[in-house]
């Protein structure tokens, strides 16, 4: 059987005037959105627009739920209480899934954002509240967590589906962690690099860490492409084109886990 | 047949650390509680913790979505385009919804809050915003409208369940219009002569205004109850026992409209 | 003697994660920086860069407050009391002042932003609740009025000192107000019939109406540049080098009047 | 020569419609009050209010700069940057500073609120950003830090003129660090035991810990009561008496630090 492999992208992120990202023209090279919700980025006209964009280009949507902190975009850690953190999901969740219901179309997936998704790949408290939000308002959502975390396991053990998530244009520490933003080497920006990468990824389900060791994942069901940096949609195309060649096929992760 | 009325309130309203309203103890008195939902008042802890205490009271649910100004309590006029009425509606209604799932509990209706609701009654794009957003989350999703307004008529012709509204604490003028609460006598804080005037106003649809002239209602479903005053509990209580003596019957309004 | 014009912009307008202009490139072609105060955009971090900034290009800085709206960038109008617009205000200038004592640099005018600008030209008790902050905080700031505006009178007749400000970039109606963004032609992006607008109204403080008409001004002390559109350095750069052509001196306002 | 105490208190906690506090009836019994800037509580007509009311009481008046974050109520910890620290703290200084000026009082101090003075207690970036923000906007401010605390002698060592504060209603871990609230027994509501301890504190400068060993203070300036407990009230009137009676001055900081 063919390899199969999702690639999504965080969109949807201007708020008000405020303009980020390149929605449209990265689409055609992904095959799920997530989708932010007001919170750390994004807002419900941006929401209204974006979700009708991955319709239009039969991309499936995802809510990407964030800290309730939009001058930090979202990449400032808080500490909130599990209430609060199950609170903050279940609201953005059900804001979206408004508005895909508006547009006929099936909330595939929640990617929690930024501070949010770090943190809740480690701490235990964070990840129960973000599957007990999930199981509480749809227990069909698809989780996408960091490919081999503490909170994708407990998450499956939930009885959630869960999707590996892999980030091609990230370095990753040997324990599978991602090399913090601040460190140098953190960010592979050389589009030819980051396409051999996912190929690698995928079919190998392995990487080279920062420090030359080797990480084994369990699972690659979908990766992460950026959509803000300045050469997103050429770095998207690249990565898409070279796992087609790769003889992998690019289809929603809903379809396959 | 015996008369049949709702009583609603405005419930949800604290945010984070600042507490507002009598909920819990108003909730034995009423049928309907419009919850705020973010905007204008109203957290995703807040909201979760008040679809649960309506639950435990039998009282049935809508959402209160309001404009984005929680510095002003959603009471002060914003001028936004349709998409932008339309699209905090659908958020907000979403993010309500949400809630009532994870409860277990039906979403009745929905009822604009403060500004949004006094200028949507007479402005046609705003009234239009609202109607389509409930057409386009769930047709099934009654409005709450001023009696008489120009919005309840739009929304009637639009296919929407329409439950004509009425404030009985509150001073109206001869076109049907509450008095603005800046003008003396615009609040009427007596128990015992608010109960009086609620019984008139639903066994005789009229009331008497400001000046002495009578306003005729069409339809009278549902009364509002301010939750949020020093005697709130102690008015609708006296409300309620009331219209029972008057042998009307105090019942949620998507039973009978 | 040699005529005298100040050319400001408005800058600052980013917010966290959310660019938003040139504020670098357009500074060596203005003389005046207005900068954004975090109610409708920017942020403390971004006031401290944006300051040093205008320190390092020996630009003089103006509080630029704003409605307290971020999702719609200050832009949509707000139904505030009069104690409410004069505390903006205040809170507002107190804020960037702090940063501009921190850099060491004098705060030369207030410019109120986008829709409180509008509404104040015209609208009596917000003119004077912006001209009572002024008078409070600092009776030496400059306000920055709409040309020929009822507000720029009351401002003076107040002991203000008042600059005249026209915008070289938008149509005029026939009695002084612009035509409003929504309306064809109301923003002119030529640079050429920019820069030859700016001299003409600069030497003969006069600009034909979009109707044709001519409208005379009283008082022309400075012209607004936008600096978030796609040309805004070069439309910048422009507009200071027809000036200088024509022999006028461009040079900050606090200077001459 | 006479013991010299101050009594402080958060104030100018409400935000818009959301009321905290009993800030009219609390001031006769304090000296000191610490305003909320608009961050995590307070908005500009309630800060203008309370500068105004601190003025009628001959209270001397601070800066209560918190995190933004409204919704936790500045106490949820945030991860900021040192930049974005001293720049909140700036920027929340300078708006409080126009309306202190706008009434023509000085500022005397800035309190750190919430999660940020208990982070800044210890870690010492966010120090350093508090002391830098203090150096650069007004070095003659007075910086209030908990007694014993790292950031009270880095204040000191950097020239700052700082008062050591102690809290009479909260249990003290034998590090001279609170108790967290989240421990049975951290805050202490019998007034009579309050003001007992608060004369103990003031005239030995010790206090028995949670587990009875003994906390020495290097120094006591001010000691924090309360203000938005039901109790608070009652509770500052009983310190101010008891430490009254025992012959301890109680005046502004200020004047004696």
């Amino acid at each position: 059987m063919k390899q199969k492999i999702d690639i999504n992208c965080d969109l949807g992120e201007s708020f008000g005037n405020f303009k980020i990202g390149h929605d449209a023209e990265i689409m055609p090279f992904i095959t799920s959105a997530n989708i932010a919700c007001g919170f750390h980025a994004g807002d419900p006209v941006v929401i209204a627009r974006t979700v009708k964009l991955a319709k239009e280009n039969r991309v499936e949507i995802g809510a990407h739920p964030g800290f309730p902190d939009l001058l930090g975009f979202g990449r400032r850690n808080m500490s909130l209480s599990q209430e609060e953190v199950e609170n903050i999901i279940i609201y953005q969740i059900g804001a979206l899934a408004a508005f895909a219901k508006a547009a006929d179309k099936n909330l595939q997936h929640v990617k929690p954002h930024g501070a949010l998704y770090n943190t809740a790949a480690k701490n235990e408290a964070y990840a129960n509240a973000i599957i007990e939000a999930l199981r509480t308002v749809n227990s069909k959502l698809m989780l996408f967590a960091l490919a081999n975390s503490k909170m994708a396991k407990m998450a499956a053990e939930a009885g959630l589906r869960v999707a590996h998530e892999i980030f091609v244009d990230r370095a990753y520490n040997p324990d599978g962690s991602l090399v913090s933003r601040n460190i140098a080497g953190a960010v592979i920006e050389e589009t030819k690099l980051v396409a051999e990468r996912a190929v690698r990824i995928v079919k190998e389900k392995r990487v080279t860490a920062i420090d030359g060791q080797t990480v084994k994942f369990d699972e690659v069901h979908t990766i992460c492409v950026h959509g803000d940096t300045s050469n997103a949609v050429e770095l998207a195309k690249s990565v898409k084109k070279a796992l087609l060649a790769a003889d992998v096929e690019v289809t929603p992760v809903g379809t396959f886990v």
